[in-house]
């Protein structure tokens, strides 16, 4: 028995699928994981959004949309999850009203305006959970959230689904994990259509919060969040997303903010693509913690997003 | 009759095809090229060497393996073409020593080197023509031509005969003009694929030898040559190249520098990509000049290529 079933992803992988792109998966140069035997790259980092998020947030917002419609939508976020919120709030013709901390990059926050969007900047993180809550409590919004629930991991699934069917001979996928609810989906997807195939999930040292989990045996919110890979800073771990990574992930490892600078530069030398750390993780882990797992094996490496300015990006790679 | 024939273009594409990929062409956002019905890209970038430069070379160097072998190659270049020398060299087992300008991006001459070539920086474009000619006389070395050439134009027409082939529906495809060498091969293998489809070449105003060519009816020599897109920087036009364009293409528009920025930043932000002026030069023609030529059709545009270093390009997407 799955707790996310096959039927229940492709059945969301459907009903999302005129709104959704089936993304792009690409043979990349080996140097992105030296010791696989051949390397392809989901760019999910192409689905509308500029992320996999979109995919969650709409199989969420269609389980409520009468009362997203009624009352409107709201979420907290680094950004991306915002931009995906105000993407289905408009595909349904609800009203989004999305909490940003004041940190996020300048294009996020256009983004979220260009779909409609009513955008929130709040000092921090504790703040912008604070500003949800009334947003929650005073125009009764339907909460939108960012990575929990069966909802979220059934729509993020489609991007691993999509991966296997169009690539059966994976033996190994690497997954970012940020706070788990993309790792969950692909690695249900991904285990339900080849069983064979390993998943492995990557964190930063600085934001390990299901490492962590797993060490515990429990989901744990994090004490502080320290890490380049700002759309990878989930706090804290939940239960459900947390289950779903402990039954289809084989292992969780982390890389450095270093190691995620080195693998930016790569991807941009090797494919000419200037993206968020988050979206070099997978490299960054190929190439460094998870070299001996992926010895020998066809591989594929989720490109989960996109979305950084220019100014934020080269400041990124320059300060190594 | 034409001058270059599908059948040589397919034979020169089954021959390359154990060194050459055959690239993504994938749907990309329609503010791309925003009068168009639908708009994909040919990621001639994810070429090996990052540029359709590799094409061209490899076609050539077969044809005069044995002397290549015998005495090693040589190419003037501002660097593309100098890696798809170094890499068509390595593919045939020759030795190559690839002469680039000072100002060529420390990227392109680290790939060089990293395919085994020499590599001679001259002061000025003019220094290194004196360089090559010196290698051809002392060494006997083969020149392998960037641009000119029906063999050249052979090997780039694999670009076209794949998104034709791909995308029948194809009603225009842009194409970016240096020497040539790439659009006298797109539009020959676009024209004799879809004859209903237009195909446009695209130039820097600043490196307009095409535009100037047609309008005197004869290859023309420019004065001088001002643009930040390098790699389109050919100073001549020359009569094979011309010729063929002149047969296939049905215009060729002009756009500016600060058109070149404004694409190069559209492209990273929609997709993510930070790649050379080059590369974004069909989406400024789609945006500007070409606008009513496009609209309402099925647009391709060539992305061509890739190679920049990340201070180059964050200096050029901000000095706007």
């Amino acid at each position: 028995m799955t707790s996310l079933s096959l039927e229940r992803i492709d059945a969301t992988l459907d009903a999302n699928r005129s709104k959704i792109r089936k993304t792009p998966a690409l043979s990349v140069p080996h140097v992105l994981a030296p010791t696989a035997n051949t390397v392809v790259a989901k760019f999910e980092l192409y689905q509308v959004t500029g992320t996999f998020k979109a995919r969650g947030a709409l199989a969420n917002i269609r389980e409520r949309v009468e009362d997203a419609r009624r009352c409107g939508v709201t979420a907290v976020s680094a950004g991306n999850h915002a931009i995906a919120t105000a993407f289905a709030a408009a595909s349904v013709g609800a009203n989004a009203k999305v909490v940003m901390t004041a940190t996020a990059p300048a294009v996020r926050v256009q983004r979220c305006e260009a779909l409609g969007a009513e955008v929130v900047l709040a000092a921090d993180v504790h703040r912008a959970f604070d500003i949800m809550d009334e947003l929650v409590s005073n125009e009764q919004r339907v909460v939108i959230h960012p990575f929990e629930g069966v909802t979220t991991a059934a729509g993020t699934a489609g991007v691993g689904r999509e991966l296997a069917v169009e690539y059966p001979d994976l033996g190994a996928v690497v997954v970012p994990v940020g706070g788990g609810g993309l790792a969950a989906g692909v690695a249900a997807a991904i285990k339900q259509t080849l069983p064979q195939c390993k998943v492995f999930g990557v964190e930063p040292f600085g934001a390990d919060s299901m490492f962590r989990s797993r060490e515990a045996g429990r989901a744990l919110v994090l004490e502080k969040v320290e890490t380049i890979a700002d759309s990878l800073g989930a706090p804290m771990a939940l239960p459900i997303s947390f289950a779903l990574c402990q039954e289809y992930l084989d292992d969780v490892v982390r890389v450095s903010d270093a190691a995620l600078r080195e693998a930016m530069l790569l991807q941009h030398e090797q494919l000419g693509l200037a993206v968020e750390p988050a979206c070099a993780a997978a490299t960054a882990a190929a190439r460094g913690p998870l070299a001996e797992q992926l010895d020998g094996k066809r591989v594929g490496l989720i490109f989960c997003g996109s979305n950084i300015d220019h100014d934020s990006w080269h400041r990124l790679v320059s300060d190594g």
